[in-house]
């Protein structure tokens, strides 16, 4: 267990040595430590040896000119110089909020930008001005439509995050599959089988085999088959794919230069100007009192936990909950890194001539 | 097989005898058919008993005044005055799209309206001018979130409509739930089972017993269980409850009044402002070029018409794409009314002394 400062400062560290400036390397560790915090690990340090060898490869700039391409009062376009998509992100982020302050709601699209952790941190930074915040991202392509042997599509997550009263905010933040690559990814490395309805084969047949993805299979969309809705699933990745990257002239789709080395890129990279990014703002009282809303969202809450719920379940979870008490739980008791995590931080520890964990 | 002006005029007719103006007689026509020629009859003629239900209960006024309640430049709150959805619909998602011709981007919360037919019909209505179109409704509560015995939550349909070149747009429109209601009374109609997935009995417990509705069962949320994602179905179907009916201030999750017979009303009616409706608009050009982003949305479409499909399948379906060749069709040959939709309309008809179908 090791404690959040402690790790904190290891982060900050260690991009401070890969160039990047002070306040961004804090950004950098602060999302990605919010996601341990969060039980989502997933997205947090596990990642970092991928974002290190992206750098060394050229593919993240440590400095980034991020510039506002296009804009109207309450829209810009982004570019993200290939910026790691965390510094990218909050940027973005600040504009839609500054936006949504002037005309209501603020959207903001972000191309030539890479992985930014969990969606979730962006959408939860509108909360304390009393704004609903949005975020997606599209990602590697490994995600088959309903139909397709191929997999075209990212595990495109969206974030939500809605302000309430005396209740915990509503946060979801959620991959549009029914299992996001981390977790497949995790199940692999520990050699577990993976539930059917997460992943098919090269010819599109049902798998439970979570290492699929690196011999030519996907992860199915949302739904699981087509009977039980897939289509819905591959509708929903689909307008985060095109939101945040043909909106942004960002890769789409299939053209996504993949950032992990098992996956060989489906097409040619047509435009190369990275992942995207989508965001969005909206001033809870350029609809109505943000007080009267409050309320009703705190009676949402309290009615969806009072709902009976199915044996063996103590109630009905809102949306944000888990991660929330996981944070505070971690906060107090420490964050645990798995073996093989550390064993790759160490080494990259090493390499940089930093103290390891 | 009747022609589409045949049944169009039929309608029309029956809202003139029922108080509504020529003009909002014509829009109730316009969406309902919109709805059959699509194919997707659940939400066509069939639901008129149901609306002259509504009206004879003093729950749907002919005449409504449809008010902004408040506004900002990107943004309105509307209500409804207890008119018919597809008036209120089409007020509403004029008012987002006016908003981002000039702000860039217009959203509308509605509350005090009723059911609104296709969600499509609404997004669609952005395509013409570059536009992206978003509509969105709560619902009678009929789905159980995960872990709950009891239905909080709307099928809630999310519908995106996005303009391409030269390929037909990309139009998406689905229930958050594995099926729609619609298709479970048609399937109980038939005396067919649903496919397990679809549906819980009261209890929980997973069931294939498409009259389950009536029995104290729910639908479950997109992914069916919670190995599967049902938690992100949930998550999505609250965001849309969120949206349409706190946002307005309509009666929210377990608070929907039923328009339907055969489900009781789970919580008393806190507040009386009907259902909720969100409606978005985002023009294009603030974010990019409208031509340059046609033709990624081209390049988008030909991409995944083009991935290998599974054995058995002709090729990979855009969204949208099955419902357009349904109009087409039914324009030129006709629309098919089933014969119980044929018996209810006919004795409506003869009620209000028009010409049967």
């Amino acid at each position: 267990m090791y404690s959040f400062e402690y790790l904190k400062s290891f982060v900050i560290n260690l991009f401070l040595k890969n160039n990047f400036s002070e306040q961004d390397a804090e950004i950098i560790s602060d999302v990605l430590l919010a996601a341990e915090l969060r039980g989502i690990s997933t997205h947090g340090l596990m990642r970092i040896s991928e974002y290190i060898n992206l750098l060394e490869k050229g593919r993240i700039k440590a400095q980034p000119e991020i510039k506002i391409i296009h804009e109207t009062s309450s829209t810009a376009l982004v570019d993200g110089d290939s910026g790691l998509g965390m510094i990218v992100g909050k940027f973005a982020m600040n504009l839609a909020l500054k936006k949504s302050d002037s005309v209501g709601t603020g959207w903001v699209a972000v191309r030539n930008s890479n992985h930014f952790g969990i969606a979730g941190y962006y959408s939860m930074m509108a909360l304390k001005s009393d704004k609903i915040g949005i975020a997606m991202t599209n990602a590697n392509p490994l995600v088959a439509p309903t139909f397709s042997k191929e997999a075209l599509l990212g595990t495109n997550p969206i974030a939500v995050a809605i302000p309430a009263g005396l209740e915990y905010p509503f946060v979801a933040d959620f991959a549009t599959s029914p299992v996001s690559r981390g977790r497949l990814d995790v199940m692999n490395m520990n050699n577990e089988k993976a539930p059917f309805g997460y992943v098919q084969d090269e010819n599109g047949n049902p798998s439970d085999d979570s290492g699929i993805l690196s011999k030519g299979g996907a992860i199915l969309p949302l739904g699981g088959d087509r009977e039980h809705g897939s289509h819905k699933g591959y509708c929903l990745s689909s307008i985060v794919d095109i939101f945040s990257a043909v909106l942004s002239g960002a890769n789409f789709g299939p053209f996504v230069v993949p950032s992990l080395d098992y996956i060989s890129q489906k097409k040619d990279n047509y435009k190369g100007k990275g992942i995207g990014h989508f965001f969005g703002s909206m001033r809870i009282d350029a609809f109505q009192s943000a007080e009267d809303f409050k309320r009703n969202m705190d009676l949402w809450i309290q009615s969806f936990k009072q709902a009976k719920p199915v044996d063996g379940q103590k109630e009905v979870i809102i949306p944000g909950e888990p991660e929330r008490e996981s944070e505070i739980k971690k906060m107090k008791e420490g964050i645990e890194i798995s073996e093989s995590v550390l064993r790759k931080l160490n080494l990259i520890a090493e390499k940089f001539d930093l103290k390891k964990i």
